[in-house]
């Protein structure tokens, strides 16, 4: 690892590079042409300020249409460390992340958001490294009325905002299992629906099939007042498969909350979600934590390395992609942070009339390869040299 | 259009950021924690200074292992320009074309290559933008026994080189039709086999609908002395579910010989094939050519502008990308170039252990959920608020 830490890419290249290389390079990193800044109100930018968190605003647009008004959409992205150590009371550290977790969601309604994501399980720190079973399953709570879903309901109405939470779910109904689960609250303040985690990690410290199993929720998309809206949480960004369905449900956003770190995928955080946005057509919103979280007990991370209490930074870098195939720059590696975008729906549509990436994706091909594939006695299509 | 034409993104950042940030940025960007460079033999690199073209030669490592040797191929990928006008006879174009080409594959014999692949429908210009028929079907040659092929299949005897080029086919034999296919030839020199690309353009200047349709061959996988290779032909790297099956029929390099534009997909660029090489744990090898290319008659791009001769410039950058999440720079945007790297197969199954992509990736539940996507009564997965 160098031991020099960039805070970030985009700030570092408007630092050094001359003015009209740096408008090519962005032009080739983020797609964009001219960076769209969305101003954000004083009331926003105050409460950033003094609760120390970074805020940052961004447009895409899309072009008019004759039978279609824009469907303008601002979409607020909440990337933050956790707050007391590990070792207090689990409600106690669930309450300081609430609050802390609450003023973004303000600064986000004075900024006119109309949908906000948190990122992955943000109620906890991401104990599922340890492998212990308590304390941590007692963040689990029910999906639709737990104690989080029900505080932010109240405020989801209050701020006429779409509030999609990922946590830890506790079933009671089905044996008390658990389950990562992203919450769908209506900007009425009522539970739409739930998403479950298709697909879980096993590798390092993100053994996670130690406390649930693949999500059996399918790929639904919620038709809300700001666009058709779906979440793929965390490990399931690494299956363009599953980033396929939701698109074939229909979504027009798609977030990703996430919890990952450095050494293992910064490299394919860029990568991943802007794929997604490109090959589907609609945008994309992953978001990471931030900070470095130290556990009371040590554990081993299955690479060969002392035991430790702690796997080293969360790299934020939240973004969002657009189905262009532009994108922003990412939010700090390191800071609390709220991303704001303003995005017009309409680009979706407008992209996939352009490119015919649905028109020519020839789905039976498909539904019957990978039916062959996936059968025991599957024969790989094979062609040597006789 | 940006005024200022950058030749290399790369370069760009060498000369302007300082030392601990260029690190930095090229870890966030490239996935490399120091890029591994391979040593390229002076008489390959005099021949690259003879004849006007790039060369760049990289590595890429795996890890000791106790039950493998490691599996080092070497793997070419050709850039170039076209050569003669496109009012010259064809036969003179494709010769004219052939010797550019022929010295550049010398020069990846004199690196030691043990594979190289072409840029799509090499032989040629990218006629297709034209609409035209005539004379541009008369490049179309036979697969096994057409005059390129034949021209190849000495160069891979006497090289002793996996040779994979790609060109437009006419099918003798099912009715003169015309196809877009990537024809591998062993490094015995017999023809090994072909593959027809999956996946047909119908947007703005590339229409290529107007010449052939999707391919017939299904996703083959070519098991030769020097890996297992598959071809995803331009256009098909915008879908990842045909990344995927090259992947699932046990592909080890997938090379994607294209011919891009730069206002039409440069951001999508160094995205899409390097999220295929990590969702799919195999190398990828994105080859794009370079240059304008001047038609004798004007035609339109659909999209509202006057009619014209050319469509601006190929791209270039031509990369490789591991199944790690790392990638070479690009080569040159506007030079010729060949790019050379050595790359241990042995990664993508070490990699494949430790992500467990392959593991988690519910392959028959995406069978299921394409399947009913696909029928024409196909409701999406929705869920509103009652």
């Amino acid at each position: 690892m160098s031991e020099f830490e960039l805070q970030s890419l985009n700030e570092c290249l408007e630092k050094h590079l001359p003015p009209a290389e740096l408008k090519e390079v962005k032009r080739i990193l983020y797609g964009l042409e001219e960076e769209q800044i969305l101003e954000i109100p004083a009331s926003a930018t105050d409460l950033a300020k003094e609760h120390d968190f970074e805020i940052k605003g961004y447009r895409f647009n899309a072009r008019p249409e004759q039978t279609r008004r824009p469907r303008l959409v601002r979409v607020g992205a909440i990337q933050n460390s956790i707050v007391l150590s590990t070792t207090e009371p689990i409600e106690r550290q669930r309450e300081a992340i609430w609050n802390k977790v609450k003023t973004m969601i303000k600064a986000a309604a004075e900024a006119k958001c109309n949908v906000i994501c948190t990122q992955e399980a943000w109620t906890m720190p991401f104990a599922f490294c340890t492998r212990e079973k308590f304390p941590w399953c007692e963040f689990a709570e029910e999906a639709e009325h737990g104690p989080t879903t029900r505080m932010l309901s109240e405020l989801a109405k209050a701020y006429n905002m779409v509030i999609i939470h990922s946590i830890l779910e506790r079933d009671v109904e089905h044996g008390e299992t658990i389950w990562n689960t992203a919450v769908v609250i209506s900007n009425s303040g009522q539970y739409l629906g739930k998403h479950r985690k298709n697909h879980i990690p096993r590798v390092g410290d993100f053994n996670e099939s130690t406390y649930y199993y693949e999500g059996n929720t399918g790929h639904p998309v919620f038709e809300t007042e700001f666009g058709k809206l779906a979440i793929n949480i965390c490990y399931g960004r690494h299956h363009p498969q599953n980033w396929m369905m939701f698109g074939l449900n229909g979504a027009e956003i798609v977030f990703n909350p996430s919890a990952t770190i450095g050494r293992l995928s910064e490299p394919l955080w860029s990568i991943e979600a802007r794929n997604a946005a490109i090959a589907n057509s609609y945008f994309t919103v992953p978001i990471n934590r931030v900070g470095i979280e130290q556990f009371p007990n040590e554990y081993t991370s299955g690479d060969g390395q002392k035991a430790h209490k702690d796997f080293g930074p969360f790299y934020g870098s939240t973004y969002v992609a657009a189905p262009d195939g532009s994108r922003t720059p990412s939010l700090s590696r390191s800071r609390d942070g709220l991303l704001i975008t303003e995005m017009d729906l309409n680009l979706c549509r407008q992209v996939k009339d352009f490119w015919g990436f649905r028109m020519t994706q020839r789905l039976p091909l498909y539904a019957e390869s990978f039916q062959k594939a996936s059968e025991p006695d599957f024969k790989p299509q094979i062609i040597k040299e006789t």
